[in-house]
C-alpha cells in the first residue's frame, strides 16, 4: 500500500522527497498511510511539515496511533497539539501518552498560563483576560524563559493584590514545589496534602515546563490510592491495573485478580496441614481439642490483621515509619498481653461451663489463646514493616498472608500447650 | 466566689445591672468569674458588652471555656470572634466548636471575601487588594445580602478576565452548591470530588454564610475517610473517633477499639465448635480429615473477603449500588465456579500424591472447596449488600464477621461433603 510505497522511497531519498510525495496524496488517504509509518520516520515527516499540517494529520488519526505519535514528539510540540484537542480527548492523550499510567505525566493537563517575566502585572492580568480559562487552572501562572524552562510561579491572588506596574520577575517565587513527569501519583498526591497546593507545575528532564497538576485530579487520585491499598491489603491484586468498576471488570479478570493469592495460601496450607498430621494421633485420643481449632485460628488472624492494618495505613499516611519498629513491638506487645488475657478468662468460662470440657482442656485452651493473641499482635505489626523496609508495597502483603502465617502459629502453640497440660 | 455573687444578682436583679458589676471588677478576675458562669447567663452579657470587651474575655479564656463560650453564641458574633484570633487557635475552635466532629462546621474557615452585589468589578478588586488573603481562600468570593444571607458566589477568574465597570450582581452565580453547617464531611468531600471546586461555602439554617471549605482540607479528610473505612474492615472500630495516629494512641484504647469485634467473634465461633463437636465421632474415625480444616477456612474466609472488599469499596466510591444486587450475585456466582474448579483440581493433586490419602478423601476436600469457594463469594458480596440497605456503613460489618460466618459455612460443607463420599 501507499505507506510502504512512501517507506520504499524514503529509503532510496532524502525525506525531503517523501514530505513532497506526502503532500501529493489525497488528505484521507494521507492520514491512513501516515498511521500506518514506523514512527521514527512519521518523526521525520513531522519535523518538516508545517503546524496545520501536523494538527490535520493528529486530529484524523485513531486514538491509538495519535497515542503511539504523540509518544514520539517533543514536549513542546505535543503540547502545541494538546492545547488544539477537545478537552475530553485530551484528558485521554494525556492518560495514555508515553507516560506511565499513575505517573505525574498522566494526570496533567497543558491548559496553564504563561507569564514572561519582564511583563508588568498590568501586562499579566490583561494577557489571562485574553486568554481566559478554567478555574482551577488559572490560579497560578508559570513563567518561563525563551527556552521553555520554568524560571518562577506567580499566583493570580499575588496578581490582583499587587501594583499594575510591578514586574513580574520582581513578584514571582523561584523557590517552588514541581513534579518530574514520571513521579509515582502517590507521591504527588502526598505533595498536594503536604503543601496544600492548588496547582503543581510538571516539568520534563529539561526543567521544561509540560504541564500542571490541579487538585481537583488530586482527589480522584487519592480515592484511587485508597481503592488500591484496600484491595491489596484483602488480597485482591488489580492486574490490568485498570480504572475499571467492579461491574465493568469481566468474571475471568475477577478470577484472575483474585486467583493467585489464594493458591499462594494453598501451598502455604500444606504446612498447617503438616502441623496437624504430626499431632493426629494425640487429637484422635482427645478429639475435644479439635472444636476449638477454628475459634483460636480465627482469633489469631483477625487479631493480627488488625495490627497489621493500623501499621500498613500508618506507613501510607506516613505517620508510622519503619524506625519506630522498637516502640511497636512494645505497644503491640502490651496490648496483645491486655486482649489475650481477656480473651483467655472468657474462655475459660466458656469451656468449663458451657462445654463442660475438664479444667486441663480450659487451661490448654487459654494459654494457647493469650500466646496466639501475642504472637499474631507481633506478626501482625512486624511483617508490614519488614516489607516495607524491602522496599515493597507493604499493603501487597496482605491479610490472608498474615492470617496463614497467624494460622500456623496458632496450631502449633495451642499443640504445644496440650502437650503440656495434657502430657499427650 | 464572684461568679457565684454574680449568679445570686442576676436572679435578683435585670441584665444590666450585672453588666455594671461586671465592668468593676478587675479585668482577670472578670475573665476568670464569667468562665465559671452558666452559659445561659454568659450569652446574655455578651449580648450586652461592646465587641471589644467579648474579644478581651473570649482571647483570655482558657480553651475549652472558650468553645463552651462560642458554642452558645450565634454564628455572626462567633465569626467576628475568631476573625481576630491566631490561625492555629482559631483552626482548633473549629474543631471543637458545637458542630460535632467530623461535620462541615469543623472543616470550614471564616476567612473569606465579602462583597456586595452593588459593586463593580474594580470594586470588589479593590476590596480584594485591602483585605489580601490566603491563596485558597481569595478565589471565590461571597456575596452577601444585609441580614448575611448568602446570595450569589463571583469566582476571581470571573473577576479578572471582566470588564472593570461591571456590577458584581450581574456576573455572581446565584445557582451554587452550598452545605449545610452539619452535613458529615464524607458527603462534602463528595461534593469537592463530584464538582470539582476549590471551596464550597458553609451556611447555618438561615441561609446565613459561616464559613468556606478549601479543597485543601478536603485532601486530609478523604485520607481520613479511608483511613477509617480501611480499620473498620479490619475489625477495628474507632470509639473516641479521634484523629490521632498509631503511636498516639494509648494501649489501653488500641485494646478497647480491637476487642469488640474479637469477642463477638468468640461467641460467634462457639456455634462453629459445636458443628465440629456434632461432627467428633466421624471425625476421629478418619482423623487425617482434620488436618485440611485449617486450609477449607482460610480459603473460604479469604476469598469471601475479597469479594467483601471489592463490593465495600465499590459501595464507598459510589459505583457499586444495592440495586445491582443481582448483577453482583450472578457474577460473584461465576467468579466462584472458575476459582472453586481451578483450587479443587489442584487440592486433587495435592490430597493423592503429596499426602497420599484415597480417593475419597480427595473427593471430600475438592468438593467441598468447590462449595465452600462459591458460597463464600456469595456470602462475602451480600452481606455488605445488607447491611447498606439498613442503611449502616458496610465497612462496619467487617472482614472478621465475614471470616467468621465462613468458617461456620466450610465447616458444614466439608462435614456434608465428609458423610456423602465417605459414609461417616
Ligand atoms: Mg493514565
Ligand atoms: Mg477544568
Ligand atoms: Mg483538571
Ligand atoms: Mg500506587
Ligand atoms: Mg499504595
Ligand atoms: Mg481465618
Ligand atoms: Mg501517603
Ligand atoms: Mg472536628
Ligand atoms: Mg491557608
Ligand atoms: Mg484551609
Ligand atoms: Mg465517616
Ligand atoms: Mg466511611
Ligand atoms: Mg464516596
Amino acid at each position: 500500500d501507499i505507506a510502504e510505497i512512501i517507506e520504499e522511497i524514503t529509503d532510496d531519498s532524502e525525506i525531503r522527497m517523501t514530505v513532497i510525495l506526502f503532500r501529493l496524496l489525497p488528505k484521507d488517504v494521507l492520514v491512513e498511510a501516515f498511521s500506518y509509518l514506523p514512527s521514527d520516520l512519521q518523526v521525520d515527516i513531522v519535523n518538516e511539515i508545517t503546524d496545520k499540517e501536523i494538527n490535520y494529520i493528529i486530529q484524523e488519526l485513531d486514538f491509538d496511533d495519535k497515542i503511539d505519535v504523540l509518544e514520539e514528539l517533543p514536549a513542546n510540540l505535543v503540547n502545541k497539539i494538546l492545547e488544539k484537542t477537545p478537552k475530553n480527548e485530551r484528558k485521554q492523550i494525556n492518560t495514555f501518552l508515553n507516560y506511565p499510567e499513575n505517573c505525574a505525566g498522566s494526570l496533567m493537563t497543558p491548559e496553564y498560563i504563561s507569564l514572561q517575566k519582564e511583563w508588568t502585572v498590568e501586562d499579566a492580568l490583561e494577557h489571562i483576560k485574553e486568554v481566559g480559562m478554567d478555574a482551577e487552572t488559572v490560579y497560578t501562572c508559570y513563567v518561563k524563559d525563551t527556552g521553555r524552562k520554568l524560571i518562577g510561579i506567580v499566583s493570580l491572588s499575588t496578581l490582583v493584590v499587587t501594583d499594575s506596574d510591578v514586574k513580574i520577575k520582581d513578584i514571582m517565587k523561584t523557590e517552588y514545589i514541581y513534579e518530574d513527569v514520571d513521579r509515582d501519583q502517590e507521591e504527588v498526591s502526598d505533595d498536594f496534602k503536604k503543601y496544600g497546593y492548588l496547582a503543581i507545575p510538571v516539568v520534563d528532564k529539561e526543567h521544561r515546563l509540560i504541564g500542571i497538576i490541579t487538585v481537583d485530579d488530586i482527589l480522584e487520585v487519592m480515592e484511587d490510592e485508597a481503592t488500591e491499598d484496600i484491595e491489596r491489603m484483602n488480597g485482591v491484586i488489580d492486574f490490568e491495573n485498570s480504572d475499571k468498576g467492579y461491574l465493568d471488570i469481566s468474571v475471568w479478570h475477577h478470577a484472575l485478580n483474585r486467583l493467585p493469592w489464594l493458591i499462594i495460601l494453598m501451598i502455604a496450607y500444606i504446612f498447617t496441614g503438616m502441623i496437624v498430621t504430626k499431632f493426629e494421633n494425640s487429637l484422635s485420643t482427645v478429639i475435644c481439642l479439635v472444636a476449638y481449632m477454628p475459634m483460636l485460628m480465627g482469633t489469631g488472624g483477625n487479631t493480627g490483621s488488625q495490627a497489621a492494618t493500623l501499621i500498613i495505613r500508618g506507613l501510607a499516611t506516613g505517620e508510622v515509619e519503619t524506625d519506630d519498629v522498637w516502640k511497636i513491638l512494645w505497644k503491640e506487645f502490651r496490648i496483645g498481653i491486655i486482649i489475650g488475657v481477656i480473651l483467655s478468662i472468657l474462655n475459660f468460662a466458656r469451656v468449663i461451663f458451657i462445654d463442660g470440657n475438664s479444667v486441663m482442656v480450659a487451661c490448654t485452651v487459654c494459654a494457647a489463646m493469650l500466646f496466639i493473641v501475642i504472637f499474631a499482635k507481633i506478626i501482625g505489626s512486624m511483617i508490614p514493616l519488614i516489607v516495607k523496609k524491602a522496599h515493597l508495597d507493604p499493603a501487597l502483603i496482605a491479610n490472608p498472608a498474615i492470617s496463614s502465617v497467624s494460622d500456623a502459629v496458632a496450631l502449633s502453640i495451642y499443640f504445644g500447650m496440650a502437650t503440656l497440660f495434657l502430657n499427650l
